[in-house]
């Protein structure tokens, strides 16, 4: 039967991390359980979708968790709801106590609260993932790729494949993130440090913006285990598994051509500015485009929706070379790709008015590159 | 045809201020334009859901808003939609000019938009207000009131008369006003340095919250204006209207008697954490309450949920007299009532278990009083 003392903040920090992997409208009731796992070297917490789940250990040996552990065991609890209770406690501390029949009593302060749990056997049991051979990364750069690529993955679940973001290490050193929802597509390579072993995994891209906010900015490494059907990231107190998709990802590879015809490099926020003005116009139109005109040394944007006005404006460029070209795209695709790069100016590359062109930061040309495709108009 | 030019963030300002009269989603659609009127002296906005209407006046004097009128009119726009326009614009500055056929051309920097209007005469007419003889107050000291009152009131329209607050004039100088929806009541009163007319008016408690809305902190003084069927709320720059409740509301003073049994001080911080730590748990069950119990010189609370579990705890006292009595009442009461308490400990005085009790703050006794129903339990 549980019973231990733990400081409130630092429980409650651990809980709603853990919480994260938790919905309140699962269709497997259990889930909406956290799971308390206590033994004598520390407390594990567990909360899972299905999808993902989460594994927060709280060490004995963590001096600001003040965790003084006196009896072992688990039990479950709605997470809500006991997260809910732990956060309105006067105390700076709080004591954990299992009672007969899984209720669990919580005493902070003069405040006595009894609540009931369930039986741990209830919970199901999470995949394993095998920890050997780890992939190591700095978190702040796996986090930066998600950013980078996520957003392009497509949120339709006709072709579900298109809604993960395919992440593969190649030559054993080439670690590649592409995502595209068939009518964009950014694609990040970067080079490890260390050598690893290849793989090639398509993970949702839902599971990695929850990964990067479970994964707060002091968590400095991150280590990557694989199994054929789960990807474990890890650090010292936290581990985030999430299902991969199955299936065979398009080949992206061939969409990208070293070859274009104009080139232009604006400010990124002056561009992206612009288009946000144009998105404004365009979208009170069903597939409504903004109309780019490069035209000798200058670049306008045109929107005309016939029902509520029009949107002429002249760009500042960077830089201009090429032939002339009229070329339309929903400007959100722009807009986002835009949002997703960290340069002070971008360039940007057309081959013609129906191929798609491509983005890439002004100051590096070949790991980041992001692509868009055209609207035909007449 | 309107013709003028504005420093582009005190014209959002301004229009942002309007638009909290306007809703999205109104049963009569010219209601969701904001309407331009230019003349000489300056620019008048006006927005209106049919309950209330917001005019804001951008003098031509104002340094601030930089602004010069060429030409005069008056039109009709979108106002979400010209709002975001005017947001998104480049320069610090925009230039707004009428063309034929009731369309605008807003220029800034090199971006050009052009808008679809409506003439001005679909705009209905708002009613008017005789701006004679104002009852002035401090717009601090009248939100207080409404931030003290207006949450007692009804959200339930079966009752429409409850849904607002009673507020009224006594005596040439007694400001009085009063919430109650059955269950709980907040009166708060006050007296006014200057003589005025008596009055005597019910306010829908929800535009009260939206005049504190658009009323900021730094608008000093608030003139108040009535007619049978609307109030007039008036600063330099803002005309704010609504419509009056109809109907007799109820008689309250006989709901307070100076007598009682019972009498604690709490700390109004420590009262309240304890009822929301009971209402986590009584809130589980449908009409769930807390007990009070009331013994000797000790007050305890305790919640039992049966099917999530129990609340027992000690309360800390400041003063304690009287009899001892339980009482029972829901949490969601006595924690938004405690809200509405600046003081730092409250005075709670009890006649009996089945009769309502009161709140005052503990360093006033006359001025603010609030009345809880409690809860038959057996």
């Amino acid at each position: 039967m549980i019973s231990f003392a733990i400081n409130k903040a630092f429980f409650l920090h651990a809980l709603n991390a853990t919480k994260r992997a938790i919905s309140t409208k699962n269709a497997i009731p259990i889930l909406s359980t956290i799971k308390i796992e206590v033994a004598t070297s520390g407390i594990t917490l567990t909360g899972s979708n299905g999808q993902i789940s989460i594994e927060h250990f709280i060490s004995v040996e963590n001096d600001n968790a003040g965790l003084l552990i006196t009896s072992s065991g688990a039990i479950l609890l709605e997470a809500g709801f006991f997260i809910n209770i732990v956060s309105s406690l006067p105390d700076v501390t709080l004591d954990f106590k299992e009672m007969a029949n899984y209720q669990v009593q919580i005493t902070s302060g003069k405040s006595e609260i009894t609540l009931k749990g369930k039986d741990v056997e209830q919970y199901p049991r999470l995949q394993e993932v095998d920890t050997n051979n780890p992939l190591s990364m700095e978190t702040k750069t796996l986090k930066q790729v998600i950013t980078e690529t996520s957003f392009a993955a497509s949120t339709q679940e006709s072709r579900p494949i298109l809604t993960g973001v395919h992440i593969m290490l190649k030559d054993n050193q080439v670690f590649k993130a592409v995502a595209t929802d068939s009518h964009r597509m950014s694609q990040r390579q970067l080079n490890l440090e260390k050598k690893s072993a290849d793989f090639d995994v398509v993970i949702p891209s839902r599971s990695l913006r929850e990964f990067s906010a479970v994964f707060t900015d002091d968590i400095e490494n991150v280590e990557i285990f694989f199994s054929s059907s789960q990807i474990l990231f890890r650090s010292e107190n936290i581990s985030f598994y999430t299902r991969l998709l199955e299936g065979a990802y398009p080949d992206t590879d061939r969409l990208l051509t070293p070859n274009f015809e104009t080139e232009v490099v604006f400010k990124t926020a002056n561009l992206r500015q612009a288009m946000e003005r144009a998105f404004l116009v365009s979208n009170a139109t069903q597939n409504g485009t903004v109309k780019l005109e490069i035209t000798g040394n200058a670049v306008s944007a045109h929107v005309n929706s016939p029902e509520v006005g029009k949107v002429n404006e002249e760009l500042d460029v960077e830089e201009l070379s090429g032939s002339d070209l009229t070329i339309s795209f929903n400007p959100t695709y722009l807009i986002e790709a835009l949002k997703a790069l960290k340069s002070e100016t971008v360039r940007v590359r057309f081959l013609s008015p129906v191929r798609p062109f491509t983005l890439t930061p002004g100051d590096d040309s070949e790991n980041f590159i992001q692509l868009i495709t055209p609207v035909r108009t007449n």
